[in-house]
């Protein structure tokens, strides 16, 4: 399987599919990096990957496997077989040792490390009809399963947590067919989003989403969690875009139409139709230094009304994560002075001109106001592309800062979006947790995200995991958010990391309603299971 | 109950409540003459709409009503008395004689005269608590219920089938709070969307949704039929730009945070949170005359690849529905020669020059390319509103034309969206029922509608109603849209005019799936019975 297409430095001594390896060395190929999952059999590895981290199972010894569901047999091993025998798809299991069991690792642990699940089955179908016959079998077995796309989460809720079966998405992805009239694109839930980006670039359009996990994550996995990314101020939100949906429950039965299926929790996305945009013909970027949150407030409220509908990225970097970007990348600075702020602005449009002189005036007025410290316009492409990269970028260098990260996503009301990062700092400070001396395992709280949905990205970077940080953080984050009337779902879903947390941005009537309905449609529980209000 | 603010001409001697008179005679009132609710109380009304139509009940025998439901008492208008007793809130009733029969015929009728209720109680809540204790009684009594906004649907929806109690939103309209940062709007269901804009516009934003019965139609009717409206290419749906709701389940139960209750069949909206766009600070429009259909997709094509983001409407009309303008409206035609088909273009955008040139080189294109005949740009603001006008106004207008119209909104192909109109001529030509002679009730047949999300208005118009153009029509319609895959839901939900084709737009596992899910949420039936998939 060693792929041919792969860019990272140990071409051939990877073998992802699909040549979608995405190890993380790949990060001196600029603009290359993904921050999305590791390549599993990459030989290169960097010290913290080659450690496996402990089984889910064990650091919450808490949690008991269910012994409602069965446990897989070599007959339900053929049975699967048999049912992709047809239309072709793939198994990996090491039950009768077809495979060798660290191939499952791929799909067992999480890109944070995070997670690690004991599954010794994943089935990558080929065909709706595939997954349907698949879910009826597992249901009448009881089964557990676990659906899978990108894997690119950090909430884990794409990974095992005892030995559930894993669903596989990634070879269910087929483009079908494009209207360029309408800008309707039909396609499997396995497609990767670059990859269904660049055929919509070669028709003039592009996919209404962008994520920093591109080049991992797939459209099934973007829509099951709601993904926001970076141009929702432009395009709306995905779920907005979506005009069609095909899934499959899990007793098997195949839906048209649904309007929504829930982070695989109800059933399988297993095909979308999306209203994409036309490809923007003229793209324009800035980069601004700020000296208080307050200004990034003022600077926003600017930015909207002069960019109005061009207007499609407003996004916020603190000063720490542009540190660690400085000696963790090779992309340069677009602005030299350093301030407690940046944002990044970006303009996409149908004509050059008009756009860059409503993003000069915007700069120019900025600084008239003195509102931000310093202002760079992008002077051509290769610019744009290094200010995109250097907020787009910030998730996956700030892994490589320390052993251990925890990440959180959640929404708040804009005024104190960025008082999070500033209450969990001085709370780790009050536990004496974060600093250089021997007992401080935490290195540094940072915050960057869309300003634009309210959406802040906090990054607690850590020497290791360890036991005391999570608890530390945990519910603390969730509470603190859920009483500033935020939400912790945000756009990664709840998964498992947020699972015993739901209280706290969903009322004890809704998560009543959700298990009624989750009730009805999976009696037996066999999808997600310890998972979401599963 | 003598409005101050009613703009009609009798003014005074109608009473409908808050002002939101709306009966045909404003129709000079250049502007204000709104294709909702014909004004139920109004002294002068037309010939037409002073013969009250048939029953449902009657004009369907067929449909039995349902022994399962209980009758109301008077025990039971004393108890919602006492529901609505602090906090205000008001019944219509002709149970206790505390109203006169004849005012009911307001929320028993629907304004396209298709369908009449029998309801003798309407309720009226305030707030949220009561919809709850109302709901909560009428599951514990057997009482069927029909949820309504401002009644402007045309599928019947909102209209009881027999003597369902309606629950009328209408006085539920408090705008709870705007944050201008982010452009979220709270507001009750009940808020009529016309002033939800108004609102919007002192806070330099605007509704991200427009429509023609923009007067009348109420938030939270749009949310629950997915209204699309004029404006769908500019703003996205309505569905994406709603971030929060709250809803009451039919046992009483309040749920916040829900994403969709359908047409009110598994619950009552009560409250939106949705996200507004600033206010354009420039409009612009063109109104073009075309030779052909193709050429209308052509020129599509064009407007959106120079327009792209300021794109904001693209609605076509086909000649006989503007020659029935020019005979029954007072908007002066755009442009002086008559073509098959016109269209309206709208840009929406943050500067008028730049917008006016880029809808001026649009316009040019189509001239050079031949796409158009005739091609008008506003020359100044009255002119824009003239040309939106001309669009906007064609439904109410069409009502005036004879004395029985039948109404489809449905979802087609674009290259085939026009077909529907021919082939439904040819079938009425077949069946002999189109022409002047005697015996030939239908008066002609025209198509208008949102080209940007393939959204067909069919109207059939009839010099009256009669069951041999209905049992012509449908489920004919239905089925050659479903057979040209197309959606005959499409913005205004199935109600009960669509409820036996339910079949042509959703899968019978979809129906399955529906109803099992009603089923759970509403175990008595008591929302909304005899519609949808109920």
């Amino acid at each position: 399987m060693g792929s041919e297409n792969c860019e990272c430095k140990h071409k051939g001594s990877c073998n992802n599919e699909n040549g979608k390896c995405s190890c993380q060395t790949q990060k001196d190929n600029s603009g290359s990096k993904p921050e999305g999952v590791k390549c599993a059999n990459c030989k290169a590895r960097d010290s913290r990957s080659s450690e496996k981290p402990s089984f889910t199972s064990e650091s919450y010894p808490s949690l008991k496997r269910d012994p409602r569901y069965a446990t897989l047999s070599q007959k339900d091993i053929d049975f699967f077989k048999g049912a992709l025998a047809k239309d072709g798809g793939s198994i990996v299991t090491d039950i009768d040792e077809s495979s060798d069991p660290s191939e499952l690792d791929a799909f067992n642990i999480d890109w944070t490390h995070k997670y690690r699940g004991k599954s010794r089955l994943v089935i990558k179908p080929k065909t709706t009809e595939q997954v349907s016959q698949i879910l009826k079998y597992c249901n009448s077995r009881r089964l557990a399963v676990v659906p899978q796309g990108g894997n690119t989460g950090f909430v884990g809720g794409s990974i095992p947590v005892f030995d559930e079966i894993i669903i596989n998405l990634g070879l269910m992805n087929h483009i079908h067919g494009f209207d360029e009239l309408t800008g309707i694109l039909n396609l499997d839930a396995g497609v990767i989003l670059e990859d269904a980006d660049n055929y919509l670039v070669s028709k003039d359009h592009i996919f209404p989403l962008d994520i920093g996990a591109r080049k991992s994550c797939q459209v099934g996995g973007c829509a099951s969690t709601s993904a926001g990314g970076l141009r929702l101020m432009r395009y709306g939100n995905l779920h907005g875009n979506i005009i069609g949906m095909e899934a499959v429950l899990p007793d098997g039965t195949i839906l048209n139409n649904l309007v929504k299926v829930r982070e695989g929790y109800l059933g399988i996305i297993t095909r979308l139709s999306v209203v994409c945009p036309q490809k923007p013909r003229s793209t324009n970027a800035a980069f601004l230094g700020l000296p208080s949150y307050n200004n990034v407030l003022k600077a926003f409220s600017t930015a909207k009304f002069h960019l109005s509908e061009i207007l499609s990225a407003f996004e916020l970097m603190d000063n720490t994560s542009q540190i660690f970007m400085d000696s963790h990348s090779s992309i340069p600075r677009p602005i030299k002075d350093e301030y407690p702020f940046y944002v990044f602005i970006e303009t996409q449009g149908s004509s050059s001109n008009h756009d860059h002189e409503k993003l000069c005036r915007v700069v120019e007025e900025l600084k008239e106001q003195k509102l931000i410290g310093e202002g760079a316009i992008a002077k051509d492409d290769k610019q744009i592309d290094e200010f995109v990269l250097r907020r787009v970028k910030t998730a996956g260098c700030l892994q490589d800062v320390g052993s251990g990260i925890y990440k959180y996503d959640v929404s708040l009301p804009l005024d104190i979006l960025f008082d999070l990062v500033y209450a969990t700092k001085e709370r780790l400070k009050d536990l004496n947790l974060i600093g250089d001396a021997p007992g401080q395992p935490v290195i540094d709280v940072v915050g960057f995200g869309h300003v634009g949905d309210g959406n802040l990205h906090m990054n607690v970077l850590s020497r290791k995991l360890e036991k005391k940080v999570e608890d530390a953080l945990e519910p603390w984050v969730f509470a603190w958010v859920a009483s500033h009337e935020g939400s912790i779902s945000s756009e990664h879903g709840l998964g498992f990391l947020k699972k015993p947390y739901v209280g706290y941005s969903k009322t004890p009537e809704m998560i009543s309603l959700m298990k009624t309905i989750k009730h009805v449609i999976d009696p037996n529980g066999i999808m997600l299971p310890y998972k979401y209000v599963g």
